[in-house]
């Protein structure tokens, strides 16, 4: 929720948090709110519905609260649709947003729609919480581990998938990838960024994580320092390695400085959890994701003595994540 | 929040209404929220922020819900600004928002913005309440009496404003109304939207009001129909009277079917409460509402024996409702 309106989310807590956190009037309760909308950028409304709604989700997960309450959802129509393009896309995306949203076991109960010549999705997620449902991300000491529960790259796969289109740029990355690693890193990516950072925010709570933040539009390393810099601690990041879908380490280092995904400044949509977590408890956390979800989660730095920054070593291990196969399903 | 997404406001209580109210897991609380947001309609940036603002907060007081426990701002700023324009119009706009949340009572801990062709301001307003704190708008008896807070005409007169520089469209009134009637009424127009219905919310407490709504995009008569629509009773309204701000009438007649002003259909910003009151309560409510803020209320019509519909006289009784001089004030 930090993006466009920096700091104003802040004000309760002082921190640089993904959600306001406000104090009600009622019964020792919090109001745990965050808002956030997209551009489309994959092909498909009904899983860009399904994107936008895990987006905006993902910023309560990160604080651990595994109930939202309520959600809302913010349309942007596009004026330069036609009639019958929009009668199609625009039901398909709220659609996916809806289901999405009742995976995650909430209502939308409302919204606002309004034109503009560029589609926007997005929503406001509301949990009402009791003070144990959460777990402010400002307690991170030394000797933790940092995991994260989904791999980098989504903004590289979907720029080289639209590139498949565009031959000039096509042939600046065709000697090292091929055109099924493309639409394998497509599927991973949108399957990636359709799913829930729920069951991560879950066991956050069972393995006792120190705090945690989601990976978006700062990439991996911004939001490592914002969550470095909200410590109690005189502790600092140090990552070593970067799990990223299968070729697109390769694909961003043919494009150069582009994305600086291995520098981690490579924007992510709808990103996993960055967590903090006591190192003797970080493997049984991964593995018990895997277990209940079959999906990876990496240990991919420590926790140091230091003065709230946070680093990616010189030459981190790229762990290449393969595009998932799951029969059955729309990816 | 009614608009754009028809009708999925509606799940939790099936009704019309201008929020969700969503039961919350803790100490038989609901959470009511609303959001909406306007495409920039006066000059000034400041004020503009304090009407997308107070429009967003109506939906809360057309429940009488007084408190709101957190304000969310959603910024679409326009790509087409140039730096300079963007630097001084966008932070005016802020922080004409953040003023209008702060005289309401409320922070505005967080947001976000994205870039768009056209401007957009709104806002996401949240309250938790206990079951005392909302009325809900359905319990409307035969006796009743509507009670408007707020003048009509917002609209006319902020289109009359802009046509003092469209020397044909000015033509078209310049016989029925004086640069200075539409300055006046432009005024008034940009006070009466920037105007919170705060008071109005907590009156309705005091003088056991049975429902009411706020009167926006669909005109009064739009929203008198939602709500009588809701209705457990057997009832509907009859509209008698029309509060205008002064000369907009004449220039919606000459017009013709333009805006459809006296029909009940222009759209209003911000707009007053319309309010079902037992009929030995109303004028003492309007009086109380004169005391505590120095602005007029008008009983325009009562609540008899229907089929929950609403209709407005064949001659309604057209109040004109002068500008309103408050010195030391920004308008």
């Amino acid at each position: 929720m930090h993006l466009g309106i920096p700091r104003i989310a802040l004000s309760h807590l002082g921190i640089g948090m993904d959600c306001s956190i406000t104090p009600l009037r009622h019964g020792g309760l919090s109001l745990v709110q965050t808002t956030d909308f997209l551009y489309p950028l994959v092909e498909d409304p009904y899983i860009m519905g399904k994107i936008a709604c895990a987006n905006v989700l993902s910023d309560l997960y990160a604080l651990g609260v595994t109930e939202c309450d309520n959600m809302l959802m913010l349309l942007g129509v596009s004026t330069k649709l036609s009639e019958k393009e929009r009668d199609v896309v625009i039901p398909l995306m709220m659609r996916g947003f809806k289901d999405c949203a009742y995976e995650a076991g909430c209502n939308v109960t409302g919204g606002q729609s309004v034109l503009n010549p560029w589609i926007t999705i997005g929503g406001v997620a509301t949990s009402v919480c009791q003070p144990n449902e959460f777990i402010i991300p400002n307690d991170a000491v030394i000797g933790d581990v940092l995991v994260l529960t989904k791999p980098l790259g989504t903004q590289v796969a979907v720029s080289a998938y639209h590139w498949l289109e565009q031959q000039d740029r096509w042939n600046r990355i065709k000697l090292v990838v091929s055109e099924e690693d493309v639409h394998k890193a497509y599927q991973r990516a949108m399957d990636t960024m359709a799913r829930l950072n729920r069951t991560c925010a879950r066991l956050m709570h069972k393995y006792n994580a120190h705090g945690a933040t989601d990976v978006t539009g700062f990439g991996l390393l911004g939001h490592a320092q914002n969550l470095a810099k909200s410590q109690n601690n005189e502790v600092s990041f140090v990552i070593h390695n970067l799990p990223i879908i299968a070729k697109m380490a390769a694909v961003a280092k043919a494009c150069g400085n582009m994305f600086q995904l291995l520098q981690g400044h490579s924007p992510e949509t709808s990103g996993g959890l960055l967590i903090c977590l006591p190192r003797e408890q970080a493997a049984a956390y991964c593995k018990d994701i895997e277990k209940s979800e079959g999906y990876q989660a990496w240990i991919i730095g420590i926790v140091e003595k230091g003065n709230r920054k946070a680093r990616i070593i010189e030459k981190p291990r790229v762990i290449e994540v393969p595009a998932k196969e799951k029969d059955g399903e729309i990816w």
